[in-house]
């Protein structure tokens, strides 16, 4: 066990989809020199993380070893993939790499946790190799729904690997750089080791479309609508944006930008150079005296967010801008599992104002941006791996894509969040299970997923919140009777009197039968009033609420 | 306005689906006789409405004229069309009237809230009809994914209505009743004044696919399994579940329902007649000592819910039954949009078993039981109606719906929820607008979707709740510092010292400065108290929680 070794763990993004963070590590056990790929987030939702903001991975066993890592390296810009630099990069301390794009929207990132810029170092694209200890890291451009998006290539005395970050097989993308499969061929010609390969669309059984295929379609729906039209997608898909403001420009409209990761992905976008000739747009306010027929406007929130422009105009204006009878809505996006209540909410509110509205049911204006089924068979034979490691999916995804590198022959390893992988030798084995999980930005704190926290926060939702305050005096008796709050539970129940009158009532009966033992112990106290409160509400309103004992001692 | 009229109001299902439960009167106005035409239920979610059980349609308009109603029809046994009778019965009091199917579900529901089920009468089939002050009201039989579902043919003076129910054009419905196109010619041919018709897949642009279709591709599936085969659907569409039980019998297997909805609702099949053949079926006990490969279990729970027998075999086990590496789960269902986190958590801890999910995503297993776009074209042109009135749908169906009546050059009629439609003459008008809205089930209580306690929820789920506590002396005095409890805020923040003690210290300061106005009055006390104690959370951990404030006077 004391020869070097090559590892390879995902601390984040293998076992979910978002929040991808994989770590490589090359050495002797346990002094592994380590690299990092990805420092993404992932997003809360109502049903297991209320009030939370944000949902990082939890990467302890990474921090705990910061004087092994030697760099940082991000394949895109899209917030699974770069979202948790400003959040982590104090306690890790190495230099973040990343193509211009990338490196322009992380800067942005680290300017608002208070970090220096020049952290974020701009690499060029392949054949530049970065030296990182044991590791030569090079980025190898491939198509995505973002401009920039890289795999990796990753050297060392074990082999090449090849990372491929998010993927597509675009080779008409719009903006950015086409799939290049000679070039491809070339960088896996003298053999892979190891392909680390994205897996979300695993279970889409068609050839992926190219991004030029929607510029028609978009054009043809722009051309033939009658009053204001406005469309959404992911703004970070600069391609797509282009696309619109295009089929806008064409039709004779101005271009109106809304909302603020818009008009940011479109500046960087420009800054970096990766787009040129984007159609100039006009100010909100200037809008107002272009009649609405002449009018275009892309605006952010296709997945239904509350606070984007999307909800907003659904709600009544967003910028002094309104919808009205006559407009034409696009869903420029696909709408992300649990993300479906929001956007027919929108979709609902639009129907009420007469606005028709156009989403992707039929295929027509849309594309993923990753790789499908038999694109990832393609990327396979592309890259000849001997050994396949799907991450980036849920559990299903990457099972079901090593069955896939196995039905051609591949040797598929199935590693979720915490595996370490040795990838040294011929056989691919378990090294270690490592702990993760997630830590959640919650206001301006970051909490541990099983903290405690929000599992209060949901049995408040669920169950409602009663507060029980009683004094003591000097002798440990009560002092009056006890007091009651409620909280998120219905006024009355089954007696048509009020609740908290019920609960004091039997509160009061319990004190008032309590003896020495229980009055002169706060825990039990406590915890007498609680299983009278819950089951005096029980029997009252058919459910038993969370209760908070409050005793104050006058002694 | 002495004349009579004849008007339509739906109270639930227009502008939604779900909670359906729509009003037809006749009569001079204000003094109308009144029909209700079925009355369910919609489901609660984490996001709107935390810790419901139910959500019911508010009929307070109708519980104010229930000296008006005449009687209450059910089209089917779809708990979003009768789940709601045993919760309104008290205040409504008509007689229900149903076919043998459906009246035996709302039996039991009748028999759990203690109603009388002889309140529930049995109808039969068209050309039967029952009289209802001015109403006659038949049951024209029409395929759906329940059994005995039926369109009402509703005659008055003003002429006849056909009310379609929730329905599907289908002429090999497995179980049950095929659509009978030339009986409906026959109904519609003197006429029919309006059709007011489902909407739910209006979107679908395909014509609507047979029961019978699914059938030969469940055998191929489960013929060609190796381990334990288990199926879901919902439990009502009892044509499926005999299919699904067929194809396991060919297959050699014996067949195990799981789940009290599945029972109950195979029961209620036999007991009515609807259901001959079904195979013989093994209890869970008995499926031990039957060799997996020789089983085949049934089971509750396709929409993910957590307490059906689908996500506890996800989670382990169910009545002693466990799946294993090989098994196959199949999925012969629709996510219904909201549901899809819950359906794909369920998939990927099958996936971590080793168990294979096949689920519709190429539409082989399931077909849904409503009519398409085409579907309802057919519909319209079978019974050629003066107007259609589209019910059964969000507002974007409803619209859409109205649209394609006019395409054909029919008249639409848009009416959402609240609208009173005067259907006399030649010209629908809207009547009247009538409040209507949500009653949300408790625990044991039914409280209004506006009364504020769901709002309280979600508040304290968002933003955690503080509780503080002050006691004043007889001097009103504080009397000792205040005390502060929280729940569902984290431990501590930017000063890295306990929250509360940071909260204690600023309520502790405010209270020292207080003078005797403030001291004195309740109200100024527990405001300032709210605002200081949010400030200071919002410095310290970012956020501004919920505030409970509990003075107590010992005076």
């Amino acid at each position: 066990m004391s020869s070097e070794r090559l590892i390879y763990m995902p601390l984040g993004g293998a076992g979910e989809i978002g929040m991808n963070a994989y770590v490589y590590g090359y050495g002797k056990p346990d002094q592994e020199r380590l690299i990092l790929v990805d420092l993404g987030v992932t997003f809360p939702d109502m049903d297991t993380t209320p009030g939370v903001d944000l949902i990082l991975p939890d990467i302890t066993w990474l921090k705990e070893r910061r004087d092994r890592l030697e760099a940082i390296f991000i394949t895109h810009a899209h917030e699974d993939h770069v979202g948790a630099v400003g959040h982590f990069w104090e306690s890790l301390g190495a230099p973040i790499h990343a193509r211009a794009f990338t490196a322009n929207i992380a800067r942005r990132k680290m300017e608002e946790h208070g970090h220096s810029e020049q952290t974020v170092k701009t690499a060029s694209a392949w054949p530049e190799q970065i030296a990182a200890g044991p590791f030569k890291v090079g980025f190898l451009p491939v198509s995505h729904s973002i401009p920039e998006s890289s795999a990796l290539v990753i050297d060392c005395p074990e082999g090449r690997l090849i990372h491929t970050g998010d993927f597509k097989l675009d080779e008409t993308p719009v903006v950015g750089e086409a799939f290049d499969r000679a070039l491809w061929e070339e960088v896996a010609k003298d053999g892979v080791k190891a392909l680390v390969c994205d897996s979300t669309n695993v279970f889409s059984r068609h050839p992926g479309r190219s991004e030029s295929t929607v510029g028609p379609e978009i054009e043809k729906l722009v051309a033939g609508a009658r009053g204001m039209v406005v469309a959404t997608t992911f703004a970070s898909n600069v391609a797509r944006v282009k696309t619109l403001a295009e089929a806008g420009e064409r039709a004779g409209r101005s271009i109106v930008l809304l909302g603020r990761a818009m008009r940011r992905m479109i500046e960087a976008a420009v800054e970096t150079g990766v787009l040129k000739g984007f159609p100039s747009v006009i100010s909100p306010e200037d809008a107002g005296s272009v009649p609405r027929e002449n009018l275009m406007l892309l605006v952010t929130g296709s997945q239904g967010e509350r606070r984007a422009a999307s909800a907003q105009l659904a709600r009544g204006k967003y910028q002094g801008l309104t919808m009205k009878e006559g407009d034409l809505f696009l869903f420029s996006s696909k709408t992300i599992p649990g993300n479906e209540k929001g956007v027919i909410r929108i979709i609902n509110q639009f129907s009420e104002m007469g606005v028709d509205v156009v989403d992707d049911s039929d295929g027509l204006y849309h594309v993923s941006g990753h790789a499908n089924r038999p694109d990832l068979e393609m990327m396979h034979a592309v890259t000849r791996p001997q050994i396949v490691v799907p991450m980036h999916g849920e559990h299903r995804h990457l099972r079901e894509h090593v069955k896939l590198a196995e039905a051609s022959g591949r040797k598929g390893v199935l590693a979720v969040n915490g595996m370490m992988i040795d990838l040294s030798g011929n056989s691919p084995t378990v090294a270690e299970y490592v702990e993760t999980g997630r830590t959640y930005v919650d206001g301006t704190v970051q909490i541990g997923a099983l903290d405690g926290v929000v599992r209060d926060r949901i049995r408040m939702a669920l169950n409602g919140h009663v507060i029980v305050t009683v004094i003591l005096d000097e002798n440990d008796d009560p002092l009056g009777d006890p007091w009651c709050e409620i909280m998120g539970l219905p006024e009355e129940g089954r007696s048509r009197v009020p609740l908290v009158d019920v609960l004091e009532e039997e509160l009061g009966q319990f004190l008032g039968r309590a003896g020495d033992k229980t009055l002169t112990d706060d825990d039990k106290l406590e915890e007498g009033l609680r299983r009278v409160a819950r089951q005096a509400a029980q029997n009252e309103i058919g459910k038993k609420p969370e209760v908070t004992v409050v005793v104050s001692r006058l002694s």
